[in-house]
């Protein structure tokens, strides 16, 4: 049947279940935002710009798989890098399609406005190719397969793409078959080597760990890692960069390791370790407190999406998927002890006038985060403060600790938010994080979605003051009356609450659990130099890795 | 003498006239932060995010001749190319520095956080090198050599640079001479040929028009162009991109040329010339009403910086100022008869308590205006608005109509506040615009800054409805409660004016004038429709571009 080229991508990007679709109208991408707009199935979801749009799109893609977004050429496209790289860094699968100025135009030279003023068109693009995956220049004659080919790549390498659309284009016709041809996946990796010295380290360990990480999310392998893990009797440490990645009520779960910051039993279980399996895993400077892993290099295997390294034997082909199919098929049971997680207890949290501590605001998060919720927790002491909370089952936790971008949660909750309306969404920011991103609330409220956000308010950067500059003028931010935020962005009625101590939290905790259907905003104040006590050991690590 | 690497990049940095540095911190800038806040003449300015300080450094450097602003690696650096690319489309000189991680870590490869994780750390590098004049990597033994070019390419070319600062090295010494060594300059262009075309030229032509540009401004020579029309007797019509290269109370002045909308006479006069003269001045698609200009392209004679065209003749070697300096030699009059600029009456303004329409808001703006005023116009009907309003000598204008990247006037704002605290800052903006960048208004009320800034809230992005999509809700946008914005932002003192009729702006403007030292936030409302008249042109040409 005929298709315009911008009907024919969107038909096939809501084939893989993308019903949503960011970004920010500009005259490049007008026209074919009337085919978004009269689409059976996608919805148009205007942000308030361009970086809100790609974080938008991450957190959706985290939840639902995959994301698109629609910026115009140049400005907005550029605006949108920041968000593109995130994705990139922590395998996030996002399509980020730019409208551009017509073919004519184009090869015309022509000097037109959101231009270099060169005449040149491929700037961005060029951008573009070092963060993401694949990249596209649509023409009539091309999109029957480029389209198909950039959304597999993104769909199977979990990273972005960018798909370069000029307007002129996505109006044209083009004749799709009722069938339309992918990309075949290339035959199965032959991963016997694989297994075989897999199997002959795990028989000769004495001592094994497996840290599971950020790409067991992205490929939604969790199931696979739990059986996985309970067949082969495996104990499983967990990175902050991948929190979620394994059940932490699985009797195979040791707790998340951050190096020798990490509790008492699993630090030195996995350092004591001869054979560490890294699955999906990275071991970056801010999941191990700057690299303080005491484990050897030599007892690592790496089990990475087209990243494999098992003693002196690497290979970059088999995908992740193929690696957890394959690991799961080894026939062998771990019979060494090793430390079970221990669950906070709910007395942990203390009830009093005092002002509110680091430690007590997370023991009451603690209590008042439920199985089923999506949890968010910003970079800095919103993130550092959450990794370490014990999530249920069917909770999902996510942060950006390798990117590391502040002010995404925000966004980001926009799109996890519409990914899984029917789920709670609880986000955990502060105060400086939030300053860069704020007016993404507004689309929450213009969608009538239903976040409990928590907004520390200890003026400052406080993860930065830590690190270095503890009263530098730099680190501290103007201090803003978060509670108007809803007013301003269009709904007075939204509940906010100014909290300055437990017994505060506990009664706004208390009145959001009763009132489910709608927003809510707490100010959370605390002091400006107090933070989770693993924050404050990263920071060290931290200021002395730039030294 | 012994300084650190990075006193002696702000050092220099400083000698060139820059006193502010723009930017938000990061663990990889925080020691070199620290030398900017105890520099003697510096003063760091804490943005909320990172392309809100690109803004403002361009809004800085359109005043001050150069701005500078640093950013951690990675997340910040890429949040700030979009403004890059503006400075780089529009030739403002802005330097961006990236703090960076230590060259132990780069050269280790290390998987830190802000990195794509793949070990490698020129993947933002090669980003730049699209947006940017010159690049550089500083290590203790180029940093002597390297700052000074990289300094001087900023300076003469009025570009922006980029710089890739290790945060070792930053803190590393280096002995200084006292007498700092820049590149010499090359021996200046013989600019014979082009004098003796030009003026070949001059002599044969009927009709004469110099168009003068962006270009100028960047330069700083509006007083030696107009000494050049004068002397000359050349007619002078202005590009809305370049609004103030020209006085426009010259007797040499005809007005705005902006293709086929231009006023009847100017129109006229400047597409019946057989030689037109752009100096410095871009004929984009927004200036011209989507390249309406009907004289032909054999009657341009193009003099730009480093890219002239007189005839057959093409050279890339000289700069503007050395353009300017020849044509000022030549010994030419021209005689013919051109039309002069009428300045607009005060009584066309009218005073009623009907609604507010866009032409009767831009003549009370007109008389609401005066001498000295920086003057800053959105993208969107602000902008179209402003740039057909006369201007008093001595007033400056500030849009973006090349790069056109909406959300950019507000940043700005506060960069050209910095830069010039003496002088009155109006910035005349739309809410859809406002959204994107709204946040910055906050370092304003942190920095005690008294801008005046006018919102027109029309309900959505009027200029893209007037493109396409009058109707279509990705056009729409969430209403905001703009009166707030000065409360949240922690000044709850700052006036604020909701106006819908001529009577209530009028009163507005009568109370601003009143009350010079306070910021003033006026909320306009208007018609979602209604645009001025030269927008609804454009907007029809730029439908047409797209087809």
């Amino acid at each position: 049947m005929k298709k315009r080229v911008g009907q024919f991508l969107i038909d096939e990007i809501a084939k893989q279940g993308v019903d949503k679709i960011f970004g920010v109208p500009g005259d490049f991408n007008l026209t074919f935002l009337d085919d978004i707009e009269a689409h059976e199935t996608l919805e148009w979801v205007g942000n308030t710009n361009e970086l809100n749009a790609s974080y938008a799109a991450d957190g959706y893609a985290r939840l639902n798989g995959l994301a698109a977004m629609v910026t115009t050429f140049g400005v907005g496209e550029l605006s949108a890098v920041n968000g593109i790289a995130g994705s990139y860094a922590e395998n996030v699968p996002v399509i980020q399609i730019t409208g551009a100025p017509t073919t004519a135009v184009e090869q015309a030279g022509k000097i037109v406005h959101h231009s270099l003023g060169n005449g040149q068109f491929d700037d961005y693009q060029k951008m573009y190719a070092q963060i993401t995956e694949a990249q596209t220049v649509l023409t009539v004659d091309n999109a029957l397969t480029e389209i198909p080919r950039i959304i597999k790549v993104a769909v199977e390498e979990k990273r972005p793409v960018h798909v370069h659309l000029p307007i002129d284009i996505a109006a044209k016709e083009i004749e799709v078959p009722d069938e339309v041809v992918y990309p075949t996946t290339p035959k199965a990796e032959d991963m016997s080597t694989v297994v075989e010295k897999l199997t002959d380290q795990l028989k000769a360990a004495q001592q094994v760990t497996l840290i599971v990480g950020h790409q067991i999310n992205s490929y939604s392998l969790q199931n696979d890692v739990q059986t996985l893990a309970e067949k082969l009797n495996l104990p499983v440490a967990q990175l902050s960069l991948g929190k979620g990645a394994f059940n932490e009520e699985s009797a195979q779960y040791m707790g998340v390791y951050d190096g020798q910051i990490a509790e008492d039993a699993i630090r030195d279980y996995v350092d004591g370790s001869d054979l560490v399996i890294t699955l999906g895993a990275k071991l970056t400077d801010s999941a191990t407190a700057g690299f303080s892993q005491k484990f050897s290099n030599e007892a690592i295997v790496m089990l990475n999406h087209r990243d494999v390294k098992v003693g002196d034997y690497t290979t970059t082909a088999p995908s992740l998927s193929e690696i957890v199919e394959a690991f799961k098929g080894i026939e062998f049971k771990y019979e060494g002890h090793f430390p079970h997680y221990e669950w906070p207890e709910a007395s942990a949290a203390e009830l009093n006038d005092e002002p509110l501590t680091q430690e007590n605001y997370f023991n009451l998060m603690q209590n008042f985060l439920r199985k089923g919720d999506v949890v968010l927790g910003e970079q800095g002491t919103s993130f550092f403060g959450a990794y370490r909370l014990a999530l249920q089952e069917g909770t999902t936790f996510i942060g950006q600790p390798l990117w590391g971008s502040i002010g995404y949660t925000l966004p980001s909750t926009l799109g996890t938010l519409l990914a899984a309306p029917e789920r709670r969404h609880v986000l955990l920011i502060g105060d400086g994080s939030l300053q860069l991103t704020a007016q993404e609330m507004s689309t929450m409220v213009r969608q009538n979605l239903n976040p409990v956000i928590f907004i520390i308010n200890n003026d400052g950067y406080t993860v930065e003051k830590k690190i270095h500059g503890e009263n530098a003028k730099y680190n501290d931010i103007q201090m803003w009356d978060y509670k108007l935020l809803p007013a301003l962005f269009g709904n007075k009625d939204i509940p906010t609450y100014d909290v300055k101590t437990s017994n505060e939290l506990k009664a706004a905790m208390d009145k959001i659990d009763r009132n489910p259907d709608t927003m809510h905003v707490v100010e959370v104040h605390m002091d400006v130099l107090d933070a989770p006590a693993n924050l404050n050991e990263i920071s060290k690590a931290f200021a002395a890795q730039n030294k």
